[in-house]
């Protein structure tokens, strides 16, 4: 893994090692993080960590945290270990395959469990015509298997919160249904009006308040696109620019 | 059942005889019409009928259509039946149990099948305490039976839709997602940025394209409620006062 980049995020606060080709973390990472409401003294899981963007944008939000990454291709938690140490930021990486959880994790449990599991985007003809074959490429382990994961490793109280993109959503909201509760969906819309194509989600370890669906959170102003720069909602650019948090309602 | 009013809805175009106490057509059943995308010449089966307010609304929209209307309640039955022969409406109503589908409904498949199961209001701390029990009260026959029902009597590639409260939306999506393919899921917004307390969902039999989540419907101008009259935005105006159509996108 020679060809890496060096990236900034929330405006040069987060700087992070990361291959120039393959999986590139973004505004997903980001708003991940963000949606995470973590307090400080608080210890966080971050599943499928990559090279830990989202980890670092949180302890950057979030003084006294400590974060916990586990990823299961080697290469990708080196540089997590590395954008780690130089941002000098209480991160463990633990290489791993969440589906057989190492040794030292299976005892501990984390105030916060939260992932950006893979996606890939499919062509819409593939799509219609095989799903189970869409499933696969979303990744070799199953979203049954993170949502399991994440479960058994945050407390009891605590939250499991994860992004993905729309195709997935049954398959995520029924899997977190039957682990978890007071669940809430908040969907991530490009423009006014348009339709989501990314939502985060949070479950509650032993909740039992009814579920909700929220408005969602606005991405770009406006409602047609704007090729002369970059149009974010006020909200969206301090979440990104400033690392900012948007956390769930109530 | 003596005591009835007679209810205007669609400016007037449908009229309906029902009960002054118990549950009420409104709103809800008026949305539902509007987002079944019949054709004329097709054929439709609303799941628990009540007295017919929904059917009505969608026969007086498309010219042509042939509904049967399925009800568990015997007077409720007897006065959809009233209120189709008042309005000389193609409305055939049969009195019986959509768990234990009537002889005369077995054999037969609707281009379209569409249902607002029964909900109460309930008590937040009841709902924390108890989902079990929140279950139960929101009918005697579990959504499961009224998604099974609608699969089985929906022709290859028909539409099967429902409208319902958020609290059950995992319950309902999932039922969905195991049964029918091409889920739409369409929050109904009270007002700008506010969490949905209702929600259209739309499947289609032997359907798989991807999953979608639509921006929402939304009911009322403005972010807080106005004291003097009514806001519905104009659109949700032409469906409630003209009768006019809200299909799902696509």
């Amino acid at each position: 893994m020679d060809d890496l980049t060096h990236t900034d995020f929330l405006g040069g606060r987060v700087r992070a090692w990361q291959p120039a080709r393959g999986y590139r973390a973004g505004v997903d990472a980001v708003m991940l993080a963000a949606a995470v409401d973590a307090q400080q003294g608080q210890e966080v899981l971050e599943l499928g960590c990559g090279v830990g963007v989202a980890s670092l944008c949180l302890l950057a939000r979030v003084p006294g945290l400590r974060a916990t990454g586990l990823e299961i291709q080697a290469d990708y938690a080196d540089l997590a270990r590395r954008n780690a140490a130089e941002a000098g930021a209480k991160f463990e990486v633990v290489t791993g395959d969440l589906a057989a959880m190492p040794a030292g994790l299976r005892d501990r449990q984390f105030d916060h469990v939260f992932a950006n599991p893979p996606y890939f985007l499919r062509d819409a003809s593939v799509s219609a015509q095989d799903p189970g074959r869409d499933i696969a490429l979303g990744g070799d382990t199953p979203l049954e298997a993170w949502i399991e994961a994440a479960a058994k490793r945050v407390k009891p109280r605590g939250f499991v919160t994860f992004i993905q993109r729309v195709e997935r959503l049954p398959e995520l909201l029924c899997t977190m249904q039957a682990r978890l509760g007071s669940l809430q969906l908040m969907p991530i819309l490009p423009r006014q009006g348009r339709e989501s194509q990314l939502f985060l989600i949070r479950g509650r370890k032993g909740g039992r308040a009814a579920f909700r669906l929220h408005a969602g959170i606005l991405m770009h102003e406006g409602e047609t696109h704007q090729q002369d720069g970059e149009s974010y909602t006020s909200e969206i650019n301090s979440v990104l620019r400033e690392g900012a948090a948007l956390p769930f309602p109530g």
